[in-house]
């Protein structure tokens, strides 16, 4: 269960209002540090490795891809720090291969592979590269930027993967920082259980990111590459008060008011801080890429997150994983003393309704997509 | 005078040997950073821009070049950190775009872009990032790895830079870390002053090193491509000890041997301790880009390093350049005490002989070359 959380926070907040804050996930190898606490997230990608698989072996011509260049680029969108992102790039790299040599069996020459990584530029590349094994068969590359614009060469990229990242927001919708708009989100911190406008503003930065995100990578991406998106997502019409992630937003939510009880912070830092995350349903997420037109829709599904985590949930093990996802973004509006005590409460809060926890629903809340450039 | 030195020495260590180290200049943005001890650098770069210029003017055929593909890649090879690769960077940009201009005056496209940053996986991108402008016209990459390997795909690079780089050697000559070998330095850390054993062993592995960096840059660049080399050097069969920075790696040596009497530290780790610099006079340059092959020389030439510096040099400024660029070298081999002590010792000795070190030699210290992929 820790995996549903911890996978769809741990990445870097793509908030561009804060881009050159220290909104980040915790970088460097320390207790706290998101590279030392994402063993989770691991697992997760391994089982979507096999349905890449799939894809690739079915419908990516790498033959014609590599043909003009010998080179065979592949880019890893919000790659945050630790060696996720490495594994996954090797992953897919291996696939690559294996459908080289299954299309190509007389040719002797493999392409040349480079990977790329891609995050904010606040992102700790220092610590990812010293992840990198020493013995690695590719050429390696950062490129830092908000996904949200383009960032490489046109026509240069031929396989691009995208996992926990889009769910951030770019920034925070106006309208949330406006106290005489119906979508001010008062005494609450996200979307989950907050007022139809505050979850229409949500849903419409979401649109806005997505279509740009599209459209960049229809720039930079040859015609026949494919993107690999997988992410937080929900059914269509289910409230995100039923997933363990929008119980945990309240909690937080309530946890903060009534440290505006006690004096800790003021209420209204609590009403201006909203967290920059959706979960994009698969509905809205098919209008969007054909809105957008750059791309065809391969594969899409809603796949259970972690479906071999059964029982009860480790909560103080579940909020350190939290932690070191989130942390950036609330001391950015809170004092540091605030962070303890409201990560202290949360475990205390979320262990008291732990049945509650362990019995809502957790089944299709990632979205696994396979998008291919027209 | 103090961009003499620092200019020769305020690059990361390429020791291979130490890859995984700590040797390397300063990061971040403090006192004793290289960032904030580098205004001589920028100064240096600016005479040999207009060099740069008429050599691209002149040679560079950047509708050829980027014909194919409509981008069109900067590398810089041993970047550092800092405002002075950016700045070099947007120099040959706005170079190459009035090459594009004045070649291609009926064309209204201008080619991509990117600018590619490579140093060491030791090298501080993270900082490097925070100097590029936020309104930058181009893309950014950064690519991690010894430049002595290839680093980019084949093919792919268009302009190459290198500045005060090709000195570092890539790892030490295994006859200076052999007692019972004719070129072992006894009581000496550079082959200023030392037997010819010594000075060979350092001309072989910088010949090797050469190669090596020239083979590689081969494969990476298209046809036409040039590449930029400014940095270290020496009139050909001049004695490295009639230049300032030979006398100045004579008294760190002696300072050194003075602390083995104290007990401050052990002969052994002098003797064993070697600065990985090569100075390379032209003759020795010529012969290896001759003997490689895969590049002409367009230009080659010694320039005085630094003609607008005249009178009486600020020796603990000077010291202070100094230590910023090569502390991560001492400190991996003796302890920081004994850099304090290093550093502190060299300000009083250097002034005690200010006289002998202004009058020394100082004009063609610096090469300046330009080649072209055949």
């Amino acid at each position: 269960m820790a995996a549903l959380v911890s996978d769809s926070l741990a990445k870097e907040n793509n908030d561009k209002a804060s881009e050159n804050s220290t909104i980040q996930v915790i970088g460097g190898h320390g207790t706290n540090s998101y590279s030392n606490n994402s063993s989770y997230q691991r697992l997760s990608a391994n089982v979507v490795t096999k349905k890449i698989e799939d894809a690739i072996m079915k419908n990516l011509d790498v033959e014609t891809l590599s043909s003009t260049s010998n080179i065979f680029r592949v880019a890893d969108f919000g790659c945050g720090v630790g060696s996720n992102t490495i594994n996954s790039m090797q992953d897919l790299l291996l696939i690559v291969e294996k459908k080289h040599i299954s299309q190509c069996p007389t040719s002797s020459q493999m392409p040349e592979f480079q990977v790329i990584f891609n995050d904010q530029f606040t992102n700790d590349f220092n610590t990812l590269f010293t992840y990198l094994p020493q013995d690695k068969q590719y050429l390696v590359a950062s490129v830092p930027g908000s996904f949200h614009n383009q960032v490489l060469p046109k026509s240069s990229l031929h396989l691009a993967h995208c996992s926990y990242s889009l769910h951030w927001l770019s920034r925070l919708p106006k309208e949330l920082r406006d106290e005489r708009s119906p979508a001010w989100n008062k005494g609450k911190i996200h979307y989950t259980s907050a007022p139809p406008e505050v979850l229409m503003a949500y849903a419409t930065q979401f649109a806005e990111d997505l279509d740009n995100f599209l459209s960049a990578r229809g720039r930079e991406m040859v015609s026949g590459g494919m993107i690999v998106i997988v992410g937080s997502s929900i059914p269509d019409g289910m409230p995100y008060s039923q997933v363990v992630n929008g119980i945990m937003y309240d909690c937080m939510g309530s946890i903060l008011m009534d440290m505006v009880k006690t004096g800790s912070i003021s209420e209204a830092d609590v009403d201006a801080f909203n967290l920059p995350i959706y979960a994009c349903p698969p509905g809205e997420f098919i209008e969007g890429v054909e809105r957008n037109g750059l791309f065809s829709i391969e594969v899409i599904e809603l796949m259970n997150p972690a479906p071999w985590l059964k029982g009860p949930i480790d909560i103080p093990v579940f909020v350190k994983h939290v932690r070191a996802a989130m942390e950036g973004m609330f001391s950015n509006h809170f004092p540091s003393k605030a962070i303890d005590e409201l990560f202290d409460h949360l475990v205390l809060k979320l262990s008291d309704i732990s049945q509650q926890l362990e019995s809502c629903y957790r089944d299709g809340l990632q979205l696994f997509a396979i998008l291919k450039r027209k």
